[in-house]
């Protein structure tokens, strides 16, 4: 059932471009309508903001509001990954597929959240372990890649999912996406795009060798294991959603798996995911 | 719970190539294992088989035996949705994705799957309305193709899931596969590989004129409403599984959704779904 | 050398939606830039015109302005053929890759034409013959399809080139397509651009079976011989830019090779292929 | 004209896998078929072999062997480049697509080239060169590839054809091929095949983020000309062949051109080049 938040927690990414406007217009505009504001990042520009680290925001928060686009939002949702607060997106530069609250028409946008006037959409992340350990490397919203650290090199590994054997294949590098990364570098790649609330992950090769090699659609709870074969003379990574990746070893095994906790993103109730891919993909454009 | 079987059907396609020899060696088989046998066609060669339609088969039968291949299953998994008989495939050809008894071992494969020993695959069917009419046109197990009935002619057409507008677009033509269907023409279209057991149907675009059109994964309960432009001036048509067309008029709307009920497919204990992938997409080689 | 033009033939289809305004205005331009001008239809509403069948064009002619579009450039570059009259297109809709002049600047544009201010871009056809036959059964500026008459009807055909046997297929339909042709049909089904003036066709299957199966780029004065299997069960079509196609019979070979002549197209001088590929591409656009 | 061969000159690569069973015999049969014979490297198991370095080659020898496959095509064609010495190749792996000889019939298919039963096959390779300099960077026979040096990070690029702008992209890379290089990863990025002697070049982007991107081919004798961002944040690389990179920096212009000089290769002369492409690709086997 939706509620009204008062409690709201900023997140930013301090090495955005200037997003200064977007964020004090954002607080001018909580200053009347939320009971506290804390933000995660200290801004000289807004000194009167109290500053609180992403990890406590579920002690003092209601609603984490993310200033930035599609890649705060990301990171905001695996920081929040685990918790119970929602989370919103004010998007500051080009259409985006998370953000969906405008500058243009942020104080009437905010205020149908803030009351309670939204919609929820829950969505799945994605973790990976190595070789058994107990502890994952990371999480991921859009796409784990495992790839050779230098470009160029080529990777050899095998697959399987569920514990059964798929195929071993030589290509630039695999990776497993949500539906939220199937419009990202899976889409690049090759792969189809998911339906947004579509319980499924995508599997595909990046510049395989094999030319009969396609995506594969697969449940999301699966567990999928991808072994380095012990021939990769390259160094190989697996890379959760961009970052930095993790440095592996020939022989490893890289288990992909869904996170076991949701985030959830709060929507304008207008929101229509197929009319931003349509504009996003320019779908509305035919060759002749 | 895996049951045995006594009361066999047998399912062939009159008009396929000689299978003879291998309705013979069934029959011979089954004149020992099983307590009555009934087949859906007269054989001149086998004129002691009691013949029967394959609509009466779940009265007299506890088995469907297909022999003749991919698209005898299809076909007899068509005739049977909406019963609860099980089915099984006798492949006389090369090798298929659905019929994994093989000539070869028939004694001992077919003694399995009588005495109890087989996994269940449980597999659904689409089934396509036109204008809102409560009686479906046909069903299909693999796919769902609309397109010109003259080939080169492009189709207009607009798609809406669940009620929602996806896009409007020009094509040779646009399908809706199942997980069975995603390796057949699906494939051949550009769609990704479903896993066979995913809850999910894809739509395709067959030759799309808008560069960024995409292979889009759905929901199985998704309802896909197809509607063709007043601008086509080429007759439509609407083929499932490829066998010949309903012809649509300009305007008109083809709905697409998961039929009812599931067929049940058996296989060998021994049956891996990846591995027949691996060798009919031939993932075993490499190009360099 | 540049050269001025006096003696006009205007082509237009008489098919075509409304060029009415097009036609008045460009006749208007001439009555006082030309010396003669002629059309190749008869117009209620310009009864002053004379009409001139478009193959006798070359005899009054110096210059042919087609009216209409890309198939109107289309038809009239067939029709001229094998004459050394040169072409240029008036674009009446939206943007073309052939007809670069525009209603908008028509008389300014127009101008620079008829007084040797432009570019020539010569093109090339292809020609179509059946079974060794002296006699073409059409010809080509974008692509020759050949595909069962019925859609969603596989075609099986081996191809050679210059002799040499390539391979053989079983698809949709297969397609050998011009330069010109590479961004209209060819590109829907996977094929690349080929650059504008560049000697080169370009070999596609359309809704390949085999997996592996990749366009083919060949040498323009390429010998491609398909040869329909005698497996054949559906009607088989050759077509040429998509016309009505012409009948084949299981074991029929169609000879597919450059037509004798090129055709030459005038531009404005800042024309600029390129720019145009940008556009009707939307290259300017990216996914994020 | 054929023409017989009496020096010999030996090309191997000393970090290939092991391949002393194919040196020796190669040399045995060489001590009573040839004149002189030498090789580029010292092998410890064949001390009586004259070494001399591969760029003195075409001074002492008319005709080098490479032994090894189509990598050690590649090295030796790269160090003859700019010389007329021809080459031919001896496969001690896997099917090969430029090195046709094999050891099983090494006598008799030796023996045929140095008596002058041979085809030639005239390839030509390209040159990159860094912001105008007069001094290439290297040469490459398959592809010139551009790309971050850290896999995953994208390049943004604009590219030029003989000085006119085509488009600016974002890409994991961008790479020109030519039709020896079609086949390797230019393929895997999805480029068309090449004629093995047509004259052109592919320019195609890897995980292009611009879903209408299509692989353009262009003439040999074209210039392309590819220049870094200034935004690029990532350190980019230009690959020739799959060597180690030469570092670039944001705002560098590479350009890649042909290379003055081809290279020839020679064949049996009953060497296919479709058949090759036949067994590597596997076109003779069909999804259905």
């Amino acid at each position: 059932m939706p509620q009204s938040f008062h409690h709201i927690g900023l997140f930013i990414r301090k090495d955005d471009p200037i997003l200064e406007n977007a964020v004090v217009k954002v607080s001018q505009f909580l200053s009347s309508h939320a009971t506290s504001v804390v933000i995660n990042e200290p801004l000289p520009f807004l000194p009167e903001l109290a500053v609180l680290s992403v990890s406590d925001f579920p002690q003092q928060c209601d609603l984490t509001i993310a200033i930035g686009g599609d890649g705060t939002i990301l990171s905001a949702s695996r920081a929040l990954a685990g918790t119970d607060l929602p989370l919103v997106g004010i998007n500051v530069g080009r259409l985006g597929f998370l953000a969906d609250v405008t500058l243009d028409e942020l104080e009437q946008q905010l205020d149908q959240i803030l009351t309670g006037h939204y919609r929820e959409d829950s969505r799945y992340l994605m973790q990976a372990t190595i070789n058994g350990s107990s502890d994952p490397i990371g999480c991921a919203m859009n796409d784990v890649v495992i790839h050779a650290s230098q470009s160029l090199h080529m990777v050899e590994f095998e697959t399987s999912i569920n514990g059964r054997f798929l195929n071993s294949q030589r290509a630039d590098g695999v990776l497993v996406a949500t539906p939220t990364g199937s419009t990202a570098y899976a889409m690049s790649a090759g792969g189809p795009i998911l339906d947004i609330d579509l319980d499924a992950l995508v599997l595909a090769s990046v510049c395989p060798h094999t030319l009969s090699n396609r995506p594969l659609v697969i449940a999301a709870d699966s567990v999928v294991d991808i072994t380095l074969s012990d021939n990769n003379i390259a160094n190989c990574l697996v890379t959760c959603d961009g970052r930095p990746g993790h440095l592996l070893q020939p022989g490893d095994t890289v288990r992909i798996e869904r996170y076991p906790k949701t985030i959830t993103l709060l929507h304008l109730e207008s929101h229509d995911h197929y009319s931003i891919l349509r504009a996003k993909l320019e779908w509305g454009r035919k060759l002749t």
